[in-house]
């Protein structure tokens, strides 16, 4: 399974740590000195857990001497009332974390929830979920991670990863044709090309370049249809565009091989987690 | 208008298009030149105004040279259609830019939005809604600004700005009163204490402590209600607690003073804003 | 007692050590090998102990194998000769850090030994000693947690944290009242509004606007003990305003409730502390 | 004359900004809009500038568009009621600004003007007055610089950049030449050599060796003329150990070349300035 | 033509800089104070210009107000005593840039340079250059990049930009069908799978695998020429391992599509540049 | 010996790793799960180790687990096929660090060697090779740190650290009097003042103004010879300019005190070492 090294999300904890303690816990230190307890991270409602390293490294910062152990994996389905993961040791060490803590796990289980649904929607087709670069600024390592932990794939991680021609591109070049070539003249052999179409033309125009991924935008499921049909295999097709839960396994019906879906990173909500305390 | 200061957002900026930029974009880079052109941001659904200067730094560190005008101000209502700002210089620029900028704006806009409703929903009481520290890691200063533009206000920045004494301080103390009393021992004068309760008792304990807020923590609107009765107007008091907009109304009728909303930073929707451009 | 988080000063040990060891130690390491050695840290003079810590963290910094025992705790009076901490490892070690660590514990236990004296000098009164913004920048949150280990208390951390209207923003507003109720309709409902004074018609504006704290600026200990006297525990009272520690004791006898002393940042000694080594 | 480059404060000035602005202003960004003035620093008591650079640079990260004019030099000195420098723009960005140049500017003049008062007392002797590795950490660059416009000069940067061997490096070696022996094999040609002794034996030895500078650590007086006279010329001499303002014109008649002060940037207080404000 | 973005190298020349420039100039601020100067960049010896951007930079940074003028483009092949860049400014701060300048830019021309002759090498075949990961710690961008300019391209980035399946892979997983299978089960679909291959088995696995690109690795001209005939352009091929100038033209005859040489990046000589000043 | 210490290359360790591992390591981390193995870095030739420690904390920041064990120490030197540094961990671990700690140690031992031939190359005589300021950008520590390990020196670190007076200083002072004149007034003591000479008029004149080093510039080996002879020991003289390892013997002939050489960190060449795997 492909994890994400500390190295990755290291940095981002510290940011938010210090967001939460930067003149320290004006209430715990005052009350706790060096009593211990131990702590459980608990689902109230169903998902998809994603982030217990991310959440077990801010435990760790605040307090090296924590001791944390998993119950779960990343990409586990869970259910009301599931524990995630244990921790040990100071009081006042777990509840100053608690809350930055459940706030990198909530959204990263949400998005890998979100995923999840729409997996499973399209899980009888051979069309695969992919997410974009609709990410949270700062967060995207973790929110693409929290995708695949739902079974969904990683489209670009950044514009340097992979060339997408869009419909701007395509205007400034004055073709399909032409913007595809200007790209290819210069464009590292290790990118995939993708092209934005809009209409069978630009399909035909795109396939007659040898692009490598065509992505149907803003099409119909007709129109969809017709174009994976004329593809008929040549290209990997993608849909995109404004897709929603409702309407994926009907996209997925065309036989387009990815559906990519911008609300699993900017339309997502937090698992409903919490963190509880035994002395 | 409290705005926001650079210095408060600066490096956010950075740190989101290096996510995006760190290899440059290998499709863009390739087919523009030098070409001018104009893009608009545009919403697409109606919303509320939040993060104009955000996104025009986002253009801005791209490229200095970029003329950026504002249509509209943060807080103001838009509908389908809406203008929100316009940048004027080269396209490649412009479309660098553009993915970085509107994942901040649109975000911003979500939660500004999501504040609206929960203000209009309880506008013709006096109850005030207000945020929580339930934010996105290193972008709270953001959504609490967005808050803010939405008509809400903020609850604690973070661990050190206020005393919040919950269930396990006071589990930890033993009681409200030794919560208080040791917090108020050393807690610098410019904090105010509040109390999570959730029996009558707790009520009174804090109210013979003088702290400054009870917040009401899960109780039914009932029992809230007949705690602002019996606080009657001698400290704030604050209803908490998975609170959603369906029942904010509900809630605001019982008198409290402030309803505080998790959701407003955790379960909101990016508004859905796109950029055009003109040759 | 509370205490500072590592999180807070990691960072600024980091930069300290950086600023002395950027091209290593071109004495110590040509002289040593792996000798060991125990370290003392002494004090030549009477006062009270901040930040061992911070020093611990340096030692740390340097060398991670390196062993640190606290003699004394922070917020401890100590007399001349009296340890204040031990540290065994490598004598090349121990002598990188020497310096950085003694710049940090001097001037915090410093601050600590100014504030303490003050304190001291209004111990039968019911008056505090508090502190300013006058703090060295980058070190504002080691100086004002020595502050605390003195028997101080602090006032605001930041423009950000307690609303503070001072002369000039009187003028701007065109008066007190305008100046409060401008404030009032955006500042959170979490930070208190203290208004800086000259006159006793300002005083009575103040009280009519409900402020929570009244500072009287540069008034004669007459002036002050008339203001009290009208105030009458309605708002609490700070006196500030270029106070030494001569004329602390007749300032707290005039009965306010908080002084606050900018020389307890700006204008504290070092304390005379020495490291010694034995083999 | 020797400046500091911006590079090499403008990340100080920026970390500084961040203690204050890290949650806006929460007084006066309610007050004001976009009110015009212009400040004056003014002094008001007399010293000898330093750091106008540094504090220009403060007003100019809050805002860009404030004007900033120099009414003196750094290394100036000043008498009551002097103007230091003028500056014009928006109300609230000058008093955003304020306290943080204040906090700079006054410990920059502060420490230059402590070194003018040593400079000034040995003023007829050949004897010049040097700083030590005593300063403020993270401020080191900002206080050299301040001793250097006071009339100073700067002993090491850090432990890299020249050799000192002290008593611990003498016992660690077993005897001053083997200690610069040890040394001379690695140190690298560009850095001087400079032993502290405490006895004429050691005087002799160091001589022998031929080290660059020999440093009278601790001596009283007498000890000193005879360690000049017998040194005769042969090595620069530097007197240090707990010397003070009061002795310096008497260590400096016993004819060493250089007399090391740790007070001038552990000891000193911050000169009394402040900002006024004219619409 | 792909040029790198500012924000990929900003931090890279302040990082530079600080290491000229941490402690100011002990000799140019004390011989100028504001004379003006024109200096130009001028190369001593032949090859190919990379890096005006960062070398801009550098100039930027030391002083903004210097002015800059590009005489030709990155990627021009130059000859010696051609001019590459003119900056009039203040002597001072020309001189301060100098060095760091000249660092930056005479690598990456030596970069460009090198590149430049392997291409011209196999300039009549198809056979394209490209580099590899072997790049100096830091600078990786900056040298993919020259490459570029000397009309090479780039292969992966880092580990993450492309799957590329080793030995120690193949060994791990037991076999080249055994890890292709591993890895596309996971590894997202915009990136590429390349398999480096020993012997005439391992072709054949990986053409039945369907890998994009084959590495052929440490073979003879003869067995690469047989693998190629072999694959017959069922897939890229690369040839890897070791390979010199001398003998790149003769494995660029066997037909293979790409050929990788580490030397590009790490075994590079600074172009001899130098800058002249004229008053 | 003098070593550098973890502070002084922590960070570059990190950035460079962030180059590498910014969206992991799509190859291995779906090839392995967590197998162990022994990896040793070998070296294919003759040489001179550097860089132990750094290629050390590269495995450690990828992961703290791994056991690392030096075989040689640094400026050792090194055959064919022998054994740097042994590593045991997981096999994930270890290929995900090799690239960068290779990268690092490659290098380093590159510089090494080479100095270490032109340190022999003089070996008779009493001249020593010191290093330039013509270093990799960000590696500066590191790459003088590998001269040292080869048998040579450091000059300068930075323009702070020593004063250099070259053609273009001398230009606009006027005379080499005037340039050391304005320099010795304000230089700190602790400096030592080099002047780069090309005539013997020059040269007289550096003997007159008593500076500690003369720098012969691009002069011929009878020129050299004969300034030597003139300065008769009165100061250190350094050769510079160009100076190649075939020459190097003969320059150190002509009796100068110090060669300085650029080719040593601007044109050396990465040394062969390799990583092998053992189950």
């Amino acid at each position: 399974m492909v994890f994400m090294h500390l190295l990755q999300f290291r940095d981002l904890v510290q940011i938010a740590l210090k967001e939460d303690l930067t003149q320290g816990d004006v209430t715990t230190d005052h009350i706790f000195t060096n009593e211990l307890a131990t702590a459980s991270i608990i689902t109230r409602e169903a998902g998809v857990v994603a982030g217990l390293d991310v959440a077990g490294e801010v435990f760790n910062q605040v307090d090296p001497s924590i001791k944390i152990e998993k119950i779960c994996l990343d990409g586990t389905a869970i259910k009301p009332g599931d524990q995630l993961m244990v921790m040990a040791g100071e009081v006042a060490s777990l509840l100053k974390a608690e809350r930055t803590a459940l706030n990198f796990l909530q959204r990263m289980c949400g998005v890998a929830t979100a995923t999840c649904a729409a997996v499973r929607a399209v899980g009888d087709t051979k069309t695969r979920i992919v997410d974009t670069r609709k990410t949270t600024p700062g967060l995207r390592i973790l929110e693409k991670y929290a995708v695949r932990m739902g079974g969904g794939e990683n489209h670009r991680f950044h514009l340097g990863d992979m060339v997408m021609i869009k419909d701007n591109h395509i205007a400034g070049a004055g073709s399909v044709t032409e913007a595809v070539q200007r790209v290819r003249q210069h464009a590292r052999f290790s990118v995939k090309v993708e092209v934005e179409v809009t209409t069978m033309d630009e399909v035909e125009e795109a396939l007659t370049n040898g692009v490598d991924i065509i992505m149907l935008d803003n099409m119909s499921n007709a129109e969809m249809a017709a174009a994976v049909a004329h593809i008929n295999g040549r290209t990997w097709v993608e849909a995109s565009g404004g897709i929603t839960l409702e309407r994926v396994r009907d996209v997925a019906a065309t036989g387009v091989d990815f559906i990519s879906l911008g609300y699993l990173t900017h339309g997502y909500r937090a698992l409903d987690l919490s963190m509880t305390l035994k002395p």
